[in-house]
């Protein structure tokens, strides 16, 4: 009897049906969606076949492949920067928003709106070389803890992506993060944690400039915004990076609107998807109002768009790695 | 006799020996220079060994990967835009730069400098959407003919550096253009031609916008600078777009001095090339003074900095492909 299952099992396997490639998505319709656009674009003679060149799948990170709460984790990295760097600089004691943060008021800190936010980050990124913020990045992610569930911040990643990355990887997808966040921040453990390399992340990011110091050649980051790849910026990001539209799109927010509507815009088989944060006793319950990864128009034009709602609640059976096998981590 | 010659070339090819990846370069110090450093970068237990992720080549391609002589062909393509759309715009007939190249004089409307150059890429590049811009390339590419050799200007490529991207690609590098030229007008072609695909060109570039034209979303090209990718550029277009620092990089004037120096100023093996154009009966023979393709200071510094001088002339056996076997044109 053994004999026969096991060689059932190795026939089932040779023949790609027993392995799951989704084994923290629960079976139901947006798996079945998902596995089928998948299926679809890559079986050679399918009337949906996507050529190799063509299968460009782009993600969006904060609260995509990765949580946002209680504030985008880049906003904490700077926080925890502007504390570290302080002794530096006295003058923060009385100099707003960093007089704020130094109390610990972050929501104080952050009432300032853009303008605060960019005073802040060009005091954190900027003024340095690529590689001296690289650096801070690392440690940071090597020391610093999530207030929650005291994990790394970057092993507050979604079982459920990491797993559809991959798959989409194993069937020639070129996978890209298109997001709000730095694009110099998120390249420090994308491809570790992701398997994304530098090339294929796309963000914000501040202007840059080549000079010599000491003679040795360095590029310097400067307190100068460069790109927002927000919104509407994320189709331009993606046409100055890429240069071809995707055919696949995820995100979980209206900040992701415009890039699942350009994506699914474009001729042939498209796939457009939100993660809908639907699950408070797992991660966190939240789309609008919300301070954060606002998902209302989203919500309401899905449907209608035949864009997948994914509910963490409903259709992931694990929210993050398990601790047994801790995600890669720095 | 022939059975044993077919049976030792065949044990040849089986070790590596026999099939030479460069055969349009000549047998000499700068192929064994290039060569070698592929071989060792690229053998596992070798000291020079470079991790797969870190394998990025980087190639000019005015000079460089395509010919550039009488002018930048994408000069040439702008020239051929202002006459096809002059019928639209009777205003040029007396406006300049646009009045001089009507009149054939490409000479004078050049002689306005950046603002005459902006105008008129301005003109003949934004105010459409990027899939109209590509569609005019495309046309352009498949009609228009190089003065001096009648060939498609995507096949006035130099096959040795065809050759050498193939090779480079077989061996696990990844190969990206950075260049001068227009990142939208050499992503038409670059796939194609060199086997780069859209995501591994870095370009000079326009803004965009997306926005929606007849409930249709676009990305139209705006009269905007966005980016230079020459000079001190290209390390921060390099940094902006791939992330991290190549480890060989090939150009063919001053305006690739800074890429290379960027490139070959880091830890572990690096390689860095200038393509010199010292073939006056096969190609065009320039250096300096020179109107196009300036190089100077790269000549006089690249053997104390153990750059190649690679000599179209003695290096390179043929320059163009055949003509029996054209390149990959559109």
């Amino acid at each position: 009897m053994k004999t026969v299952i096991a060689l059932s099992s190795l026939l089932l396997c040779s023949q790609g049906f027993a392995v799951d490639p989704l084994p923290s998505w629960n079976n139901g319709g947006n798996k079945q969606a998902v596995l089928s656009f998948i299926k679809k674009t890559t079986t050679k003679g399918s009337p949906d076949f996507i050529a190799p060149s063509k299968r460009i799948a782009v993600f969006d990170n904060d609260g995509t492949l990765w949580a946002e709460q209680p504030l985008y984790f880049q906003a904490i990295f700077i926080f925890d920067q502007i504390k570290k760097r302080a002794p530096q600089h006295p003058e923060w004691k009385t100099q707003e928003p960093f007089a704020s943060v130094l109390k610990g008021d972050t929501k104080k800190a952050l009432a300032g709106g853009k303008k605060a936010l960019l005073k802040m980050t060009a005091a954190t990124h900027a003024n340095i070389t690529t590689e001296q913020f690289e650096q801070s990045v690392r440690d940071w992610l090597n020391t610093a803890r999530h207030p929650k569930t005291k994990r790394a911040y970057n092993e507050m990643v979604y079982q459920p992506m990491l797993e559809l990355l991959e798959h989409l990887r194993a069937k020639g997808y070129k996978t890209f993060i298109v997001s709000g966040g730095g694009i110099d921040f998120m390249r420090v453990f994308a491809e570790e944690t992701y398997g994304i390399p530098p090339e294929q992340v796309i963000g914000s990011s501040l202007k840059a400039k080549y000079e010599l110091r000491n003679g040795k050649p360095v590029i310097v980051k400067i307190p100068e915004l460069n790109f927002i790849d927000d919104k509407a910026g994320k189709p331009v990001g993606i046409h100055q990076h890429i240069g071809i539209r995707p055919v696949a799109a995820f995100g979980n927010s209206d900040g992701d609107f415009e890039m699942i509507e350009w994506t699914t815009s474009g001729d042939g088989p498209r796939l457009g998807a939100f993660v809908h944060h639907d699950d408070a006793q797992r991660e966190w319950q939240y789309d609008h109002p919300s301070h954060i990864g606002q998902l209302k128009r989203g919500l309401s034009e899905a449907p209608k768009r035949n864009w997948l709602v994914l509910s963490m609640k409903n259709d992931w059976n694990q929210i993050f790695p398990s601790t047994d096998e801790p995600a890669k981590a720095k």
